[in-house]
């Protein structure tokens, strides 16, 4: 097995004790085998000397929808339900197989580069397919899904299909995909409950307890929503969900900005997975989710950028520093402390996934998902005396990473990534991009 | 004089027209002599190929302590008062020569590789000689004073100072700078009305109208200062500055984050500069100030980061998008769009510094304060029609801006900073932050 060591750099190790020293790792095929000071291993294949850079495990944003990596900047500005019914649904509908190759290569792209190891990634209702090709050349880990919706109005033509058809799609992916290259997994992904029939919602929780399969869908993002829910299926949100055999630690709900204390408790006590999205809650107008409630009480909340057109990058960094900063104005200053940030971005992101005993920290016998932070830098100096984890939370940037290894694969290296080529990426990005433009007018009601 | 061509660049000038094209810009010496599209004048002696990228006028911040660079990382999750009297204000106090150099060396190293290229500087009480030596070398523009500040309690010894012997430094420092190489300024800078006595303010007053300089303080941050200010001079903050014929077209009040409609009215009135500072204001949970509304009855709004250990990275591209994005929640969507930050940011900022003629748009005859953005990234792409305002506003990096000229003076090439020598100014960052905190001991009160 190929054996990757590398030296002299500052770990941030996110293990349960919170261990920061100056160290080397050793990787073994896919896993880390060995973490010391001054390592000396008999024979590797290849060594990084990372002197004045920080490793830490890379990060897991648990809500993406790499399908709208294209329509970046097509809705800047724009109300909720214009934004969403008049540009990204027919963008959507106008997607076809090279467009979402490219969409979630351009986006896969940008996650490597800002240091992202895995992912939850909702995609459209066709061609998803074609994202797994992207996922699985790219070296990503990734858990994604087709998206569901079967149900509601104002939806063009081409997204509208039935629960049968949806669930075929579904399984057929899974049954294609889940467990693959042992970086790759189906999450079965109803839209919202907005968007989906009961009937498909209690077939997706039998199928998810049958195959023992995540599910990841969108909830209580804003008032709007959760007001029709309550109005077609007569509870609130989560209650609902669980009334169908949903809540459980296999769920991934994406925003929970606007929880009650009933819902709070079903995904306490369910152990439901919360993934928080702090730069699409303020740039959609959605507000601003009570996490430091929802730490306090032991829920299970990461991080998440969600689509590129309501952030509009797909940046950890930038997610992180949100989390922290509008929490206090609202909670005081030590609501949102730096590690605790930092936390949800990766271990927290691990349980998100159920995979918190494989990634999300730097321990021995885990899979290597590492990064490497270069932090020698005019915006991030001083260093000395300075805790390293408020350096990588308030001062380090997306582009300070240097080195992304995934499963064991360097698939960055000096901000080179190496699955891909960048130059062809941009250039079919426009291609595909000018092409669902000129659809739009095409697309039927 | 020298003639410097840029070919081929997007142009976002910022004019009243709001002109966004493609085209050439001509540098004659400190100034733009030339816009077009395919310009070919007779002999240059230098030209820039700006393909894929977006010429825009340089960021002017208009509040930034650059004394306080150093101290990135000291306080971060504090609560304000610990932050300010147990964290900064002692080690302001330990501040000597070389620190107070090499504090403003890296935070005009910072600001420059993120496209800023003019600032609004409040330093500390003693050693401001060397702060503007370090604006002096750098080749940024700068308006600059050293702080005043003669009452208040809890102060370290050291920067406790008598009204005469703060208005005598603020006079020889002003003879000494203002005006200097066309591109410094000199603003008294009273700290804030809890730190200076009535007589100081008064002084101020008369000599920044006697001698027609601006004036920079910090007013109504957070409740708890205005508490202060009403006990202790039975008005409200602006009322008391206009009291004491502070409020005028020459002030800059930092923040202005709570702020009634007597307030309102006055810093309208007498067209009061509002230096608007989203970062620094979440960080400390200050509060969200309301923007949108002071924009609607037209009053002056720019932007700054404040200083680094309140933020931690100065960096207008952060400020401008959190400018957008906290407003959102509180307001609507559509309450403040990409253009309007990106106004504050530039032209706002020239009419902080009141120098609207000169800088803050590309125009010919003004100032060459001038940034290449390149946005040929996975980051920022697609960029098939998509407006180039969002694109710099929700997309780009601070690490996007490949070159920046200020006062027709290309200070950075291809990310190389011209004037300074980034390994030197990081090893001194780190040897003269190890001196302050090894004095904070010894800080006497």
């Amino acid at each position: 097995m190929r054996r990757l060591l590398i030296k002299n750099a500052q770990l941030i190790t996110m293990n349960k004790q919170d261990d920061i020293f100056h160290g080397d790792v050793l990787i073994e095929g896919e896993r880390i085998k060995e973490i010391g000071t001054n390592l000396q291993p008999d024979a590797v294949d290849a060594e990084i000397d990372a002197r004045h850079q920080i490793l830490l495990p890379g990060f897991i944003h648990t809500h993406i929808h790499l399908c709208q990596t294209l329509f970046r900047g097509q809705g800047d500005d724009w109300e909720l339900m214009d934004w969403l019914k008049k540009r990204i649904w027919p963008l959507e509908a106008a997607h076809d197989e090279e467009s979402i190759y490219y969409s979630a290569m351009l986006g896969i792209g940008e996650l490597i580069k800002g240091g992202t190891t895995s992912i939850v990634d909702m995609e459209t209702v066709h061609h998803t397919d074609f994202a797994f090709q992207a996922i699985q050349k790219s070296g990503i880990r990734a858990l994604a899904g087709k998206v569901m919706m079967d149900h509601g109005e104002e939806v063009p033509k081409l997204l509208r299909e039935t629960a049968s058809a949806s669930l075929q799609e579904s399984m057929d992916l899974y049954e294609k995909w889940h467990d693959k290259d042992g970086r790759i997994q189906y999450a079965f992904s109803p839209r919202f409950v907005v968007s989906c029939s009961e009937e498909l919602l209690k077939e997706v929780a039998f199928l998810s307890e049958k195959y023992q399969v995540c599910v990841h869908t969108h909830a209580s993002e804003n008032k709007g929503e959760i007001q029709i829910v309550e109005q077609e299926r007569g509870m609130r949100n989560i209650v609902y969900l669980d009334h169908l055999g949903l809540a459980n630690e296999r769920l991934i709900l994406a925003h929970c900005v606007w929880l009650d204390e009933e819902e709070k408790k079903i995904i306490r006590d369910r152990k439901v997975k919360v993934s928080h999205c702090p730069g699409s809650n303020l740039k959609l107008a959605s507000g601003i989710a009570e996490v430091p409630d929802m730490l306090k009480s032991d829920m299970y909340v990461s991080l998440g950028a969600d689509g590129a057109p309501c952030n509009n990058n797909l940046d950890m960094f930038q997610e992180m520093k949100l989390a922290a900063l509008i929490q206090k104005p609202i909670n005081g200053p030590t609501s949102m402390k730096a590690k605790q940030v930092l936390q949800m971005a990766t271990i927290g992101g691990a349980k998100a996934l159920g995979l918190e005993h494989e990634i999300g920290s730097i321990e021995v016998g885990k899979k290597a998902d590492l990064i490497l932070v270069d932090l020698h830098k005019l915006h991030a100096f001083p260093s000395y005396d300075i805790d390293p984890i408020s350096r990588i939370v308030y001062s380090a940037y997306s582009s300070d990473v240097e080195t992304v290894i995934i499963n064991g694969e360097v698939v960055m290296e000096n901000r080179r990534l190496k699955t891909m080529d960048e130059a062809i990426i941009l250039k079919e990005a426009n291609k595909s991009s000018k092409r669902l433009i000129g659809k739009l007018p095409t697309i039927a009601y």
